[in-house]
């Protein structure tokens, strides 16, 4: 198969919400990607008619090929986009969500994350889902992070702790603590905590972004790193011990940095990934620098999971607009870790 | 007085701690200003004989020239680096402050706020301190801008609110509250600070910066700007409020925006300052941005006050490596400000 350069990884990508920007996406996706041979294959798990139509209705050429099962993907991807039928029908239009249609975005992840399993694809890739329509379905998990945690613990039968990495070429960046009030975070930051973070960030950098010795920077909670406990003492009693515990179990760490400081040009060659105390530590750096093509990454799952960094935009889904730069870095970056990760 | 081009307005730098890199990076500053007939002339009040030995040990083609009024300074800057004299001798040496120095200190910036009270200068700028070095001298102050307020309030008999914009040619960013520890933040957020803040930057963006309509875009506090209160109500119950007045007052305001997508360069267009809740929310963005050329400017008060955006540097002083980029910038923009707002 050397003469197939997609022959080696496919990539299963899930639809997302159907009245989201993501089947929009994976058209314009494919459309990129097709005929370039660095380029990572992928099917989506979706409705043929679907997406033909919505081609069809966007004028965009990409040709849909229903297929049975995920081998037949590789050969097919350079002339059509392999979809892999879920045998549904979408009930909701663009921008307008459809509750009837949340088992169908619930089953292709499902289905995705068992071709993964059984080894028919080499990572996923997600398009993005919306909450409130899941949860109205009866969806138990908090978000998609979770659920692909909850389905990764049930079919890998192993205790699984996912970790938010977004990834840009310029920036690699981890929150420790995610989707909480900006007044909750001092108490949810522990030394325990940021160990394991630490921990799972430097065995997947390790295993998956083939680094030997990944470089870990973290940043401090308060203002100039609390500047010797005068702005605050987390630095000392909290982020120093876990950096301890880090060192003595043979992992390049470095901090607590001022986080102002850390994220310029020169700063970021001295580090592989950041570890953010909070949300918009982590991500005002890097959508700053990398606004349209971040990629989100889950660490510490048992397989590649990889997905756009931005939400359903039902405001503009359907009209053509909507930009592919950030699907298509998650496609080519879970190609990438697909290939410098052992064989499974 | 026109055919020269630095007649208009002279600028007052004060000579900072004079072991850190402020000598340093004035005796620069000079050599890359003072043929430039679009640079603003400016004056040090410092020790002639000791920035004539620096400039003879880094080798800086400086020529050195003590004047005993400012008047003396704007036909002097073309030729040599105008020095008012303050008649006293330093006893630091590069990188080893001394407590004797810290009155010296004091006076500079005294001195300096004095030449604009009277009008000799149009404006101050301000090199590095060193707090700890002032602190043990007895400087009752906080810091620089809070000494420069209790330095405004005494001589032009007038209630001084300071207000810090950090500012660059690509972003301005103003925090709202600043060297406080993270877990202090929340509560120290107020509907009134915010509407003051609020309405101090408007006042100083239309005298200072002649923007007829300044355009100020607020950060939410929480991730997502708390999503409708799911993840923290300051949003609604604090910054809102806020918003809601300064629209009343007839200010142009947005927000509360999330924070982690207000700063690509798309975003930088529809705004023309951002008012952050914390320090790290403003100083992350600006410093990846701009990090050698961001400028320090003092709003709020009855003069212009501009400073580098970096401290003593005591570790690198004294080798002639210091980059005076940020105070090259806090001169240029002191001179645009002198020239922007009413004759005084």
């Amino acid at each position: 198969m050397t003469g197939e350069p997609h022959g080696k990884t496919i990539l299963a990508l899930t639809r997302g919400d159907p009245s989201g920007i993501g089947p929009e996406l994976a058209l314009k996706a494919w459309a990129a990607m097709h005929q370039d041979p660095e380029a990572p294959a992928f099917l989506i798990a979706a409705e043929p008619d679907h997406l033909a139509v919505l081609a069809q209705r966007l004028r965009l050429a990409v040709p849909i090929e229903p297929i049975g099962a995920a081998t037949d993907a590789a050969a097919l991807f350079r002339r059509a986009l392999p979809v892999l039928d879920s045998k549904l029908t979408v009930k909701g239009k663009p921008g307008s969500p459809h509750a009837e249609d949340a088992a169908g975005t619930i089953a292709s992840i499902e289905t995705c994350v068992n071709l993964v399993r059984t080894g028919a694809a080499a990572a996923i890739v997600t398009n993005p889902i919306a909450k409130e329509v899941l949860y109205r379905a009866g969806f138990p998990h908090p978000g998609h992070t979770e659920f692909l945690g909850a389905l990764a613990e049930r079919l890998y039968q192993s205790s699984v702790r996912p970790v938010m990495l977004l990834w840009s070429p310029e920036l690699a960046v981890v929150p420790a603590t995610i989707h909480i009030a900006l007044k909750d975070v001092p108490a949810r930051l522990t030394t325990d905590l940021l160990f394991e973070t630490g921990r799972i960030v430097a065995h997947d950098f390790r295993q998956r972004f083939g680094l030997a010795h990944p470089r870990l920077a973290f940043t401090g909670l308060n203002p100039h790193a609390g500047e010797g406990g005068a702005m605050g003492r987390e630095e000392i009693d909290v982020i120093a011990p876990a950096l301890a515990q880090l060192k003595a179990a043979g992992i390049d760490v470095s901090g607590p940095h001022p986080a102002d400081t850390l994220f310029d040009a020169k700063a970021r060659k001295t580090y592989d990934v950041v570890i953010a105390m909070y949300h918009d530590q982590a991500l005002i750096p890097i959508k700053t620098i990398a606004f349209a093509h971040a990629v989100n990454v889950t660490l510490g799952l048992p397989f590649i999971r990889t997905s756009p960094d931005h939400g359903t935009a039902f405001a503009i889904a359907g009209q053509g607009v909507a930009d592919p730069s950030s699907l298509i870095e998650a496609l080519r970056l879970a190609g990438r870790l697909a290939n410098e990760c052992p064989a499974r």
